[in-house]
């Protein structure tokens, strides 16, 4: 061992005993100098030796969609399990939770059976929760609609035994692109419940898409109490724009056949590891995304990016030796996609166990490039604590991240009640809906470093947390 | 007509007859509501009436990569002139200048031709400007460099007669992908000068990529006066990263045959369109890209995307009805990858005619979701210029563009002597260095809504420098 290298610690600490001659000025401009040098290792940390990347891999490419309840989904709980398990971390564990069992069975039919174009198959995905039509399928004129106000204007007399076809576009000019999809969705979710009031039998909806393209996009519809249910499909935007070029010219007919079917709730879990906070052990804070995924593609996106983005967070800590002073949990949620059981057992949980979590950061947007984090709470929580999150704006700028108001996400939302504030991690959103439930989302759409850099941009918000809490001074 | 809208115009007069009694300030807030509204409607314009995107599927599609020197870029000259000609703007012309023409003829083979796996085929392009190596090839041992003084260290003693391998890679820690590029080109610029100075008989060069993929990424080399020409080529970076592996095995010899060509300069031109503005047309804003593009992929993010944006600054002003004070003025230049002869011609023909550039904006940065504008200039015009900037950032900042300082762009860097300040767009950076100067450089890696997003900041831009001039009040 060089001998000069034993001084060093000496040195140091008559460094630091000096210290406390300068001004508070200067005392507070070196700790920001120190964070900011931090927030730098953080970054090198993720785009060097960061681990997102691979595990992202394994998860996608290795195991796939995983669906809340099918074999992959409980693959990929053991994989991440077994990935937490190498880290060295304080614990690791598995939460049961009950989760709903969905199954799309063979590939759907949906097809213009009748048009002045004659037949044309149309590229159609059935909507997640929707039942099916049973072996032989169901056939019946098409009614095209913008919304639920047309569909009250036609009322039954025009809508009874027909297929309602929603067809309502994103807005192109929201410049998010959740703000088009919050203003579209509606069709999907309640558009079969909706049109079944008039005794509708089926539902065709326009996919949830920023743009024109072949692919059909999935996701989940809710039926309301004490209506009948119709089965919904979702088709592609393009074959929309054919289907709605068609009923212009001539009356047409769609038959569609889909073979989903919902079985008894199974069981599954959350996969959860945390550091134990050296000072403040009983603050937890939380970073997490949601383990499953809808059962087509590899669920790259949505949503293994956030898992493995916040998997590394820990992974970086440890790495950079990095002793928290609060508790950094890590949960990766099941069931987000149609039921959310994994984020309200773990809410339910957390509040039988009184544990209080100071701040959940969820990553559930897609593994694009970073733009900052959006962040809610109940009024009087949000209003103490967003102020104290602006001292570090001038330390996150370098790195392109702002931090404004706005959603946490759905898996830490049930949290909300327990005076915790929710954070949601924001990457840029322009191309989230060209890949957000469809066969397109996998790992080939997810660059690298954009990965690695909204890892690092989580781990630098979590550390500053961490670091100086939520309390203004 | 409707008799209640010709009422319309006398509201709107007593309307503004009420104005000037409110305050300077309120004034100064309408202004900025006025300019906000209208920066609003640029952007629902380009992301709804956008030309961008069709135009680039047939500037990538239909005609594809185009050399300078190339049929391909006669026909891009010629397309985007037609384009050009149906807005309806005040001129449209072409630009003669004379370029260099270069052509890769024969697809290269480059080849481990011993090691101790035996012959592996490299994925590799040559270096443009390159000489070629003779249709028998060249071959020879291969030794492994990192940058210009590993040369010189081993000397003509270690590198005579053999075949250089500069493989230092980009530094993953670089936020922005620009600067790991700037610090790595100088190998694929001058490596074969700087290794034929030492008697090398070739040089194989590691791609200028982020990653590690099969892609091999041509781009320019100069030769150094007086220095013999070797042959040069690029390999992809997987390929660096097995060849280097293999060098540290045992002796490597390769084989490489490469059959391009410089062939005596060819007449092009830059093509040209304006808006002549209505109260200084003598005060040029320059917007533009650069039209020709490598031989590999389809010119798409390097540089499509710049070309049909600058177009479509002029087409949405025309769609909007908006009459600039100053002239508006969008310039296709020919030749920027290898001669830049575009550039300079445009540079010496304004100074010629003594046209005055208030300022110039080069998008050549790639067609991804916009982050803002590096602004340059010679000092007294920088510090004069770019602080009549910053009451902008206001109206900018809601989406997500920030003005800072930074480089131009290589096609208008002529003008910076013409008290231009210069300005380059800047779209996010991150994949730009996975497409730049490959065969993956294609339209389907634009997305739409990013393109359109930069054409409308862009747009955003040149109005605010129209409206308000560049000095400070």
């Amino acid at each position: 061992m060089n001998k000069k290298l034993l001084h060093l610690p000496l040195i140091f600490c008559l460094f630091l005993s000096v210290l406390p001659t300068f001004s508070i000025f200067s005392q507070a401009a070196d700790a920001e100098n120190e964070d900011a040098f931090f927030i730098r290792h953080i970054h090198d940390a993720a785009l060097i030796q960061g681990k997102s990347y691979p595990w992202l891999y394994h998860l996608t490419k290795k195991i796939g969609a995983r669906l809340a309840g099918s074999p992959q989904a409980a693959a990929a709980v053991e994989y991440t399990r077994q990935m937490l398990d190498t880290l060295g971390l304080d614990s690791v564990w598995l939460q049961p939770c009950m989760v709903p069992h969905w199954v799309r069975g063979e590939r759907e039919v949906v097809r213009i059976a009748q048009s002045s174009m004659g037949t044309v198959d149309l590229n159609a995905l059935a909507i997640g929760n929707s039942i099916g039509t049973g072996s032989d399928g169901i056939s019946a004129e098409v009614v095209e609609v913008q919304n639920f106000e047309m569909l009250e204007k036609l009322g039954a007399a025009k809508l009874k035994g027909k297929i309602v076809f929603f067809n309502r576009p994103f807005d192109p000019t929201q410049l998010n692109t959740f703000a088009a999809y919050g203003g579209a969705v509606d069709q999907r979710a309640y558009g079969a419940s909706e049109a079944a009031k008039y005794g509708s039998i089926g539902v065709v909806v326009r996919s949830m898409a920023s743009g024109l393209n072949d692919d059909p996009h999935t996701g989940g519809l809710a039926y309301r109490e004490g209506m009948p249910k119709i089965p919904a499909v979702a088709i592609s935007t393009n074959d929309a724009e054919l289907l709605s070029s068609l009923l212009k010219l001539s009356p047409v007919t769609i038959y569609m056949r889909t073979n989903c079917q919902s079985f008894p709730d199974k069981q599954s879990f959350n996969v959860i590891g945390e550091i134990r906070g050296s000072e403040k052990p009983d603050e937890i804070i939380l970073v997490g995304g949601h383990l499953d995924s809808w059962d087509v593609g590899e669920g790259a996106h949505d949503d293994g990016t956030g898992c493995v983005q916040s998997m590394d967070v820990l992974q970086l800590f440890k790495r950079l030796n990095y002793k928290p002073k609060r508790t950094i949990r890590c949960v990766l949620f099941m069931n987000e996609e149609n039921g959310l059981m994994g984020g309200r057992t773990y809410g339910d949980e957390a509040k039988r166990k009184g544990e209080f979590h100071l701040a959940a950061i969820e990553s559930d947007r897609g593994g694009f490039t970073p733009r900052g984090f959006t962040v809610d709470g109940e009024t009087e929580v949000f209003s103490k604590k967003f102020p104290a999150m602006q001292p570090w704006l001038t330390l996150l700028e370098p790195y392109g991240l702002r931090i404004k108001k706005g959603g946490g996400g759905a898996d830490i939302s049930p949290l909300k009640t327990q005076g915790t504030l929710l954070i949601g991690y924001e990457p840029d959103s322009q191309r989230y809906f060209d890949y957000h439930h469809t066969a397109a989302d996998v790992f080939e759409t997810v660059n690298k470093r954009e990965l690695e850099l909204g890892t690092a941009a989580m781990t630098s918000l979590v550390f500053l947390i961490d670091k100086y809490g939520l309390n203004q001074d």
